[in-house]
């Protein structure tokens, strides 16, 4: 009774169910669950939770289990896995299915081929529309959609696409040929991952069809995975702007957050240093006049902040791919003349406001009110011109994060500052 | 022959070139193609462009184009016009639709029932799979997706969900009963989008039903517009942090940016000016000991990218749902554990470089020291409180920005710094 109450639920919540038992109980749901119910459960358990599950079950159960995987599924987890045990996981398969997740797990992370899987309909273009319903009947079971159908010629080649809706509305004498769509849209094996996630939101798809270079189908790119990539990508460039990359996961231990934090916040701290070493070049201007010091906080939080939105345009116009189509020197170039607008905007607030509250000199008024201005324009131009380089260069978009774009901007904005100040002493005094 | 050539595309390939042609060169289309055929290209048009096309199109003509409208799309162009043109394009539609659009419009924005559309595939579960076959070949070409159909009870509840997928397997003679799922996941009007996109992303669904209280099916919202959705959010949230909310887009002008980025930087220096205040406080301190101003900046700087990170955490947490799960309380003793370990780190560190790179004297890495382990335990708090007591107030999100966090922090951390060097002064002299 607890078998088919528990087989009722989503296997989305026998997980939730599952997560909350013990050891013992586990032991229980393997004997009770066949290997083909548990697969439900095991394919989309997170990996780690996968490589604990894997050490309480025995071989035979276990391949019976992968066995019922979809290929994707069992590349992502054997993916992680130590080689040896892979292979030894792989051994137990049978052969075809082997090779498929050996193709699989040969494509580099973060691309087409590294989140397809090798579970498509396809079929061919003079087959008859009531013949492929039928085959449906039979391979449907297995395939991970069955609402595009792909339409391949001898060569295994990619001709066009059917969708079952087309299929179903369709006179069933007719030949696949006459109820396709030869305007098939199919992404490279290397295609990186979202620039395959803004094609399926541009078209509107539930799959995209994966080929070779010679147009040869090797796989399909189902909706549900490519949900899971926007989550991806979106976690990244949020770890990126707040240089907390890889560290934004709720569920780890304080030491184990610190540790993952840390390397960013002391070296960003060593970089910072050289704040340190501006103001100190200048401690004569400072020592003759102290109330410099009060704007530095100012002027550099709003060159960081200026920075910062640039960062946000930027790395959002590379994730849409909007970018791009706008061209990268107009870009720069509206950012530069934002920067000089807000720094405009600034600098006559400040020329405003400093000599009725701080201080009656208009000429520390003018001196902030001018950094302010330079700064901000500078840090427009630092906060796009960094993002787009670390791409363009292909490099770890990590260096690019926020915070090293305002520790840049703070340095800047500090020697502009204090030159400044230095050559206007006199009216200062 | 253009227009066959122009109609083999796929709709998003007919926009990509529509939004290239001149003002002439658009009549021709609308003369070119049929109301219906111009509907697949306008409805997935951005609103700004819907709204500067409606204005070249005959009455009629527009009437015609909406009509071929799914329900979900004609509200989001609907909401976005004036209350009076609004009404009179409704009145053009027949009764029916133009109810189920007032329905849509009167959902509030950001929820399950803003997002569905009207036109889904209700079945009841006494019907023969065979005649749900034919009844999908009558209703699918308006349908939004023909591949989850929903089963209802005569009062329009929601008793179970069957996939095509299970149709087409099924014996053709057997009742929707006997090959319907009754655990069927759905959502209420009011539900939050960004709930929907997770539970969808977790279910791997291609669609939700939406019900009301009573559990009446009132729409569905499909994966396609959820994509849309997880966009939307991922911008929202990286704006948030960067405060540069509704700011990101790359094509607008640099004077139309400037204008929106513009309050938050003002907002923030004038707010920032507390940190002169803060300094000018301790203008007594600073004339004593100048070199203090120094490391005014990397303090503000650590305590700033901790709160940052901090921040990054809680709003992934938020938009993913992890956080709830986790527990708040369990979060803010966390982040403070994290922070206090940083906050250490950092301190050893400067207080072995500060005496060899800047002053021999220990107790200035000591006070340096010591104030870099408070500011980063107190910012690692302040950025995980503030998003969470905003989101819990229901508040704009947009005031926990990283950069309000960051002044914030900046506030705190140069009055612990002042505070200790004034309460040290004699040792530091
Ligand atoms: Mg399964
Ligand atoms: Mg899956
Ligand atoms: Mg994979
Ligand atoms: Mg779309
Ligand atoms: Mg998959
Ligand atoms: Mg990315
Ligand atoms: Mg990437
Ligand atoms: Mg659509
Ligand atoms: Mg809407
Ligand atoms: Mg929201
Ligand atoms: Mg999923
Ligand atoms: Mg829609
Ligand atoms: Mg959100």
């Amino acid at each position: 009774a607890f078998r088919d109450l528990f087989l009722e639920l989503h296997p989305m919540d026998q997980i939730d169910i599952f997560n909350d038992l013990n050891k013992d109980q586990r032991q229980k749901v393997y004997a009770f669950l066949s290997p083909k119910e548990f697969s439900d459960i095991f394919e989309d358990l997170e990996v780690g939770d996968q490589k604990k599950i894997i050490q309480e079950l025995e071989q035979q159960y276990t391949t019976d289990v992968i066995t019922h995987m979809y290929a994707d599924d069992i590349a992502d987890f054997l993916g992680e896995m130590k080689d040896e045990n892979a292979e030894e996981i792989l051994k137990g398969l049978d052969q075809d299915d082997a090779e498929d997740i050996k193709e699989l797990l040969s494509y580099e992370e973060g691309t087409s081929g590294a989140i397809m899987t090798k579970e498509f309909i396809s079929v061919r273009s003079e087959n008859l529309v009531k013949d492929v319903i039928d085959q449906l009947r039979q391979e449907g079971p297995d395939a991970e959609t069955i609402y595009y159908l792909y339409v391949t010629n001898a060569k295994h080649e990619l001709v066009g696409v059917v969708s079952l809706r087309d299929l179903i509305i369709a006179n069933p004498e007719k030949q696949v040929e006459d109820v396709m769509s030869t305007r098939v849209v199919s992404v490279a094996t290397e295609e990186d991952q979202e620039d395959v996630a803004n094609l399926m939101k541009k078209y509107d798809f539930l799959a995209v069809p994966v080929v070779t270079a010679k147009n040869k189908l090797v796989g399909i790119i189902t909706v549900d995975d490519i949900l899971d990539v926007m989550e991806e990508e979106a976690t990244e460039d949020l770890g990126e702007i707040a240089a907390a990359r890889g560290a934004t996961d709720v569920n780890v231990s304080p030491i184990k957050a610190a540790s993952r934090r840390a390397p960013w916040i002391v070296l960003l701290m060593f970089f910072g240093m050289i704040t340190a070493n501006v103001i100190g070049q200048f401690e004569d201007t400072l020592e003759q006049i102290v109330l410099l010091a009060a704007f530095i906080p100012l002027i550099m939080d709003s060159a960081g902040n200026t920075g910062t939105q640039s960062l946000a345009v930027a790395v959002r116009g590379l994730a849409l791919g909007t970018l791009e189509k706008k061209g990268v020197g107009k870009m720069i170039l509206r950012e530069f003349s934002t920067g000089i607008m807000l720094g405009l905007l600034c600098a006559v607030v400040l020329m405003i406001i400093v000599p009725i509250f701080y201080d009656p000199n208009v000429w520390l008024a003018f001196t902030v009110g001018i950094s302010i201005f330079f700064s901000l324009s500078i840090a427009t131009v630092i906060g796009t011109i960094v993002p787009l380089v670390i791409n363009k260069l292909k490099l770890d978009p990590a260096i690019a994060s926020g915070p090293f774009i305002t520790t840049v901007n703070d340095i800047l904005g500090l020697m502009v500052y204090f030159s400044i100040a230095t050559a206007m002493m006199d009216l200062l005094l």
